[in-house]
């Protein structure tokens, strides 16, 4: 199945005109094809989901789209130069992090986007699953090859939640909320996870693979009990159901912004707005780090993005690990 | 080519003993072979360079063993138990690294040892190349996957030239030093130089590959001009040849130890060795950085392998860099 990218161009450009319709001999000659293709082309879209109106005398008129993870969607009227210029969209994959990692491997270019409508093993930090079921989230993973040293790639998660927020903001008027280190919370319930995973040397990182899970249209009983009291949904929060294609489209555009100026500039060009946006800062917290386990106080978010807790035995700086309020 | 490893285990008991020879007839029924795979496994073993006396009415006696990376020479007497117990020689490989980047991401196991007796593209740091000729050095990847946050990563590089500089001097008497991050020096010409490569999320290392080039049996005629200034071998400067396989088998055995330990107890158990090894402890360098460029007096090596460095802008922690003394 292939989407005939020609007879949905020249639809969309109908939709923005007051006219309307166009008529299959337009389609045809506008074309060149055979006015047998425009039917298979139309029916084909149909089938992809494409609402398509065929009035007669008037022609035919793009009602709406589906909102899927269709190439040509994606990038019609993308507003990015690097990020998801390069795309590979699947129905199911087990996990968009471990074909991206594979893709960057064999040489895949900085801004190369996976997408999957589901994934049968997402994957969640520390070998956890991340639920991802058919057409209800975003699932994605981007390849990126910024030349830092491998201590600052905690930055770029820090700056991936920031674009996050930004593009929910933007998308449903939702506030939601940075809990350090990588999760997205509405309330107290996550509603969105990062997972970078890196290739790099000591001095230099090869590639980081950003994966992202977002929770968009699952409705309460799309969630297994096991995550109902801790995981919301974009749908559930904001009582919409939330176009993902639009979501996702703003993401790209605000994450490369954030990034081109991450690479210039380093994390210190977003500190504030990351600090203003975190839930943890004043916090008292306990802390799992590897096998270390501490508690203090949550001071600070410094240039690398590691935690500044204060502890009975002073500062201690924390580049990862897993966090909860006291 | 196989060797006959059953021969070969009778040939080496029968050195130690003092009578010496072994007669064909006795290989014969002592393995259960036919005499005439006897006169083939003895032909093999020739070829690879075993050196066999035949003696007559004395049998065969084992008089020295080839300096080549045969797995059974390497396992042979092995005193460690996780280090090369897996392992794969080649003859050429472009670079040992790289092949056991791909084992490890095929799930090969903790302590896998890929050996090369040459490497077309073997690479150093920052992706230059290491020179790495045929039989002269010893070109290795290990393979680990110690449960610790890439942040502690930079002090298993540390670890791993520790381990080489004990096994250096037990081998050759040479008292080799440290160049941090990642270089063994004798005088100031690089003798061996370590790159980590890993796989990780920010909380946890998947993997470690810890490639190595040991500069051991080059004459100065074997260096290409660009190199003869500033890299040397073991022969050089010992004026011996050296075993590359003992001190190989000596190296998996050192850095076995220091290794078992650091998982344990992190890099202090080892910071005063290494720091007495260093060259650059109180002198003043330039670093390169990334992008940045820094002066300083290095005052330290801290519990993450970083080191610190005294600026004119006060202290700075670094991770990893490019230093040349001043």
């Amino acid at each position: 199945m292939m989407i005939s990218e020609g007879i949905l161009t020249l639809l969309k450009r109908g939709k923005k005109s007051a006219s309307g319709g166009l008529s299959a001999d337009l389609l045809s000659s506008s074309l060149n094809y055979p006015l047998s293709s425009i039917y298979d082309g139309i029916e084909e879209l149909r089938k992809f989901g494409y609402e398509i109106e065929t009035q007669r005398g008037k022609g035919y008129r793009l009602i709406s789209v589906p909102d899927a993870f269709i190439p040509f969607e994606i990038n019609y009227n993308l507003k990015t130069r690097i990020l998801g210029k390069i795309l590979y969209s699947y129905q199911t994959l087990k996990s968009t992090n471990d074909l991206a990692f594979r893709l960057a491997e064999e040489k895949a270019v900085e801004g190369t986007l996976i997408l999957a409508e589901k994934q049968t093993a997402g994957k969640g930090r520390m070998g956890r699953k991340w639920f991802s079921p058919l057409h209800k989230g975003i699932w994605l993973s981007l390849i990126l090859r910024p030349n830092i040293p491998p201590v600052k790639a905690p930055g770029l998660s820090l700056c991936t939640s920031l674009a996050l927020l930004q593009s929910i903001k933007e998308k449903t008027g939702l506030e939601a909320r940075l809990k350090w280190p990588n999760d997205c919370l509405i309330g107290n319930k996550k509603v969105a996870g990062i997972l970078l995973e890196l290739s790099a040397e000591l001095d230099k990182v090869d590639f980081v693979i950003i994966g992202v899970g977002i929770n968009v249209n699952q409705s309460q009983n799309d969630f297994p009990v096991s995550l109902k009291r801790t995981a919301t949904s974009l749908l559930i929060e904001s009582e919409k159901k939330i176009s993902r294609v639009e979501l996702l489209k703003s993401f790209l555009k605000n994450l490369e912004n954030i990034y081109v100026n991450f690479k210039s500039f380093g994390l210190k060009y977003y500190r504030e707005d990351i600090k203003k946006y975190s839930t943890l800062l004043g916090k008292k917290v306990k802390l799992q780090y590897g096998k270390e386990k501490l508690k203090g106080m949550v001071k600070d978010i410094d240039e690398n993005g590691s935690l500044i807790l204060e502890t009975r035995k002073g500062k201690r700086t924390v580049t990862a690990g897993e966090v909860t309020l006291i």
